[in-house]
């Protein structure tokens, strides 16, 4: 430590606000050159190098092959694919010096894709996976938690081509496996997600998410049946249709004043009877719907009144459409739609698409929009009084929904996505039509999978849930060395035990950080919990009477043992 | 083989001009992406991932720590030294979602200044040297050769800092120790050359040069005594000056046409006394310097009339200043310059600065311009007639020059940068006041160097220097396997054998690739001297007699051995 080039820092960083953040950047792992632009000092670069190789190895062991594609691409396979637009404001582009439009690379479906094109004509090549562990680049908005949401960052991609679904579900599994090895093998608490309401398939993709109140993805999970879900992905469970036979005959009421949920629930207790809450209403919100290449299309969403509509749930269920909330200009164009009492009658009368949340079965009664200013409806049979076009997961997620699986309720947690793995199917292998020969002599389009791990946020992750008050605490797959060991007597003859016993951990395959800095034994053991190596040997005052400590950075405990024989235990300790 | 990731080429790529990047896109080892950019697949990144191996090896032992600085920089830092704007279109410049400046890392010397500085503070701290193996940019103007010139590419960067010279010479002498212990690892045919002048003192600046004559680097050396220079470093053997009395006066002849060199030693051949040449007259070209911060300034360059003035060589001995011819404009402007008749006489008349070669020593007597339209002086006597301001090497440097150490002559060669060692000295640690606290309390600036390794284009180099006409043929330490086993065989025994072989092979720790394809042994011995493993296995026909065949790529060698010891007998070849 006298010469490895790092400064440990007493306060935390002005710019963090997680305790990863904070820890890495005092610790000198990490130092910032620009917002979501990191550079990795010796310590943070073992780090990442030990999670590198934990990735490799799995890939390895799966069949996958390691190549490294350039970061720096031409524009046009991401213009085939119009991800070149689609992108938006996070993908970085440049002009080279004949003014050609480039990008820094943020994901790499089309490159592979191609790729397995030029390099592969027959069935017999068939399957096959590569992977690189490779710099990317996104410009994200908010870069934030230091390499936790970086702007340039690792990543282990992962591509899989197969001749049939069969293949690619399998090639899926593969990777699913590999990554869980891969996490538990770093010691992560993760859980798995889906990631899709299942459009493309009940597996077709699913997202691991390290548990951590920083992340930025919340999930549900159902305690009760371990079903996990993006919220996004969460499929409303639907009650059975009810009897329409005997309901009210829905009735116009004069509601002056009433455009909110709020003002119409007071509204009706206030002048009718019975009690009347939220959930009784049926709010319809009005959004225009931008699908790729078609015109703009106005839709209403029906959602019972209590609930939101979570813009992001609506966009995922019209996915690659998206979505934007009606603009007054198209009030203004679509007179029939009257703000705050719209109703199912004009969107239906007017050629206007309905869709509506899954819990508005037939047989349910509803208070909602007259379609006249001032006007709501009451008692509005679904399946009697209006007939919606189809049902959209586009209501907010709560707790205490029930689970899907019907196995008990949801409970939501926050996640860092970690790792995500896609059965693409034929989306990029279409666009670059990659087909090989097959074994009937007719051309086989290829199917695809995609599967991510952030390599460099892992580092951030495990940082996270594994840190305590006092500073980082590496798992032993991970840590920048296996031990730390500290010099904390003057005496020349301990300072000389020290470093043969650090000279004999090495000699037995320990990687030893050694403590030989004139610094005083309180500021040592201080960075010594800030540094986080999982086991901490300390030549102090007991060395004159023939012991040393070791100490366990997990659990805090620390035992003497004697100098004799110091070796075998620490490297007990340590690989223990 | 059977599930490599691999296609070999029988035809060479269509922009391929050299061996090397035919091969390597042949054999399968790299694709091209854009111009100067290239995907690196199973085998290639093999050869990468050994050569990086050796190269972080040399840097550790020298006592370099590693670190990985980000590839996307801000501009602010290369703003500060002025490098956003020297580097012209070389440089990949983009802007960030918010409009920010940032470009994409060249080279690195901005970034390990103001880490040093954020980091360290104590001459205690000092020295330090740290390095990065890393993805650098550069937007060439002319990618060439593969990844032979690329405009990304994979680069050791390390730097030192310390508190004086002898610091840094020292720095710089284990950074250039640590290279010929690569270069001579990696098995590479090298020399060192002198990268500059000496302005900046004696070893300032050392290229190692790959000998190769597809090398875009033109360098010369003396045979007889090792001496070895850039062309833009070699300094003119001056002669002595000689005695200036008794020589005739200087004469003006009309000598109407003759503009050119070549047509005045004609006249004077046809209407004087003597033989002339060109080296008897005095060819003075006018430039304007561009120095950072200054005005254009017009120097005068006399060279001896046999030579061109290269202006590399130029502009290395005005660096930084860039240098332009004169335009018509700038003659019309200064009308005592007479083209094709100017004289040293108007030049120091109107107070041109006038530097001239170092052959033009006191007692040397020319044929220059006489400042009048047709007419030219003869018999200008250096010393007697003229003085110049000082001398400039700007004169192209010719196979039989004598060499600067005068042990004997100089023959030029062609060579590939593969490394550049450089005292840098203050440039950077004063752009950012990188002080520390020295032992006496005081403020101390560091000096720092740079050095680098073009870690990719090594691939090319060796794929340069060790190919035949069969393909390529790596040394040991960078082969992507050791040894390539070929079944050549369709016995079932003899394939159960030679997998055998290889599984025991891999118990021995050799990497092996196991030709197991269904292809002829034609095929299959083709492509194994198209792959370039070093020692190739083939088990063949003779295996039913109990013999199998050990091939040595490099000197073709074939020897049979028993299949009972075959394993002893491979791993002895392999690591011979």
């Amino acid at each position: 430590m006298s010469t490895l080039f790092l400064r440990t820092l007493r306060d935390d960083p002005a710019d963090a606000e997680v305790p990863s953040h904070k820890l890495l950047v005092r610790a000198g792992y990490v130092r910032r050159v620009a917002p979501g632009v990191y550079s990795w000092l010796p310590l943070g670069l073992r780090v990442l190098k030990a999670i590198e190789k934990v990735v490799r190895e799995e890939m390895n062991a799966i069949g996958g092959q390691e190549i490294l594609l350039p970061a720096l691409l031409p524009r046009e396979p991401y213009e085939a694919t119009n991800r070149w637009t689609e992108y938006g404001d996070a993908l970085f582009r440049l002009k080279d010096r004949k003014g050609a439009d480039m990008l820094l690379g943020p994901t790499h479906e089309e490159l592979f894709a191609t790729l397995v094109k030029g390099e592969y004509s027959s069935y017999k090549d068939m399957p096959v996976i590569l992977y690189q562990i490779q710099t990317k680049y996104r410009d994200e908005e908010r870069p934030r938690a230091g390499i936790l949401r970086g702007r340039e960052f690792v990543m282990k991609d992962a591509y899989s081509f197969d001749l049939d679904d069969d293949g690619l579900k399998k090639a899926y599994n593969l990777h699913r496996e590999a990554y869980q090895k891969i996490f538990e093998r770093l010691q992560i608490k993760y859980v798995i997600v889906s990631a899709t309401s299942g459009a493309m398939g009940g597996s077709a993709s699913e997202e691991f998410l390290a548990e951590s109140e920083v992340g930025e993805d919340t999930f549900v999970r159902c305690l009760e049946s371990g079903y996990a879900a993006n919220v996004e992905a969460v499929v409303t469970h639907a009650p059975d249709p009810k009897p329409i036979d005997g309901l009210p005959e829905a009735v116009v009421h004069d509601t002056p004043g009433t455009e909110t949920i709020a003002s119409l629930v007071e509204w009706a207790n206030a002048n009718l009877d019975g009690e009347y809450t939220a959930a009784d209403t049926l709010k319809n919100v009005m959004v225009k719907l931008h699908a790729p290449g078609k015109d703009p299309e106005i839709v209403g969403v029906g959602v019972p009144g209590d609930r939101e509509v979570d813009l992001k749930r609506l966009e995922a269920s019209v996915s690659p459409a998206e979505v934007e909330l009606l603009t007054d200009a198209d009030f203004a164009a679509n007179p029939f739609l009257v703000k705050g009492y719209i109703g199912p009658k004009a969107l239906q009368a007017n050629g206007v698409r309905y869709l509506v949340d899954p819990r508005v079965v037939d047989g349910t009664s509803w208070i909602t929009g007259a379609d006249e200013p001032g006007r709501h409806t009451f008692g509005l049979v679904a399946g009697r009084d209006f007939t919606p076009d189809g049902t959209i997961e586009a209501a907010e997620v709560r707790d205490g929904d029930p689970s899907p699986d019907g196995a008990g309720k949801l409970v939501s947690a926050k996640g860092i996505e970690i790792g995500h793995i896609f059965q693409l199917g034929q989306k990029y292998t279409d666009a670059f039509e990659v087909d090989v020969l097959g074994e009937n002599g007719k051309p086989v389009r290829l199917t695809q999978g995609s599967y991510g791990v952030g390599v460099s946020r892992l580092v951030a992750v495990i940082a996270e849930q594994s840190h305590d008050d006092k500073g980082l605490r590496w798992p032993k797959t991970v840590a920048p060395f296996a031990v730390h060991l500290v010099i904390a007597n003057k005496d020349e003859a301990a300072i000389a035990g020290a470093e043969q016993l650090a000279a004999d951990l090495d000699a037995a395959g320990l990687e030893v950080l050694l403590d030989d800095r004139k610094a005083s034994p309180g500021v040592k053991f201080k960075d010594a919990e800030l540094l986080g190596m999982p086991t901490v040997v300390v030549v102090g005052r007991g060395y004159a009477n023939g012991t040393i400590e070791i100490r366990d950075r997990f659990t805090g405990e620390a035992t003497e043992v004697a100098v004799d024989g110091a070796v075998d235990a620490v490297v007990a300790a340590a690989r223990g």
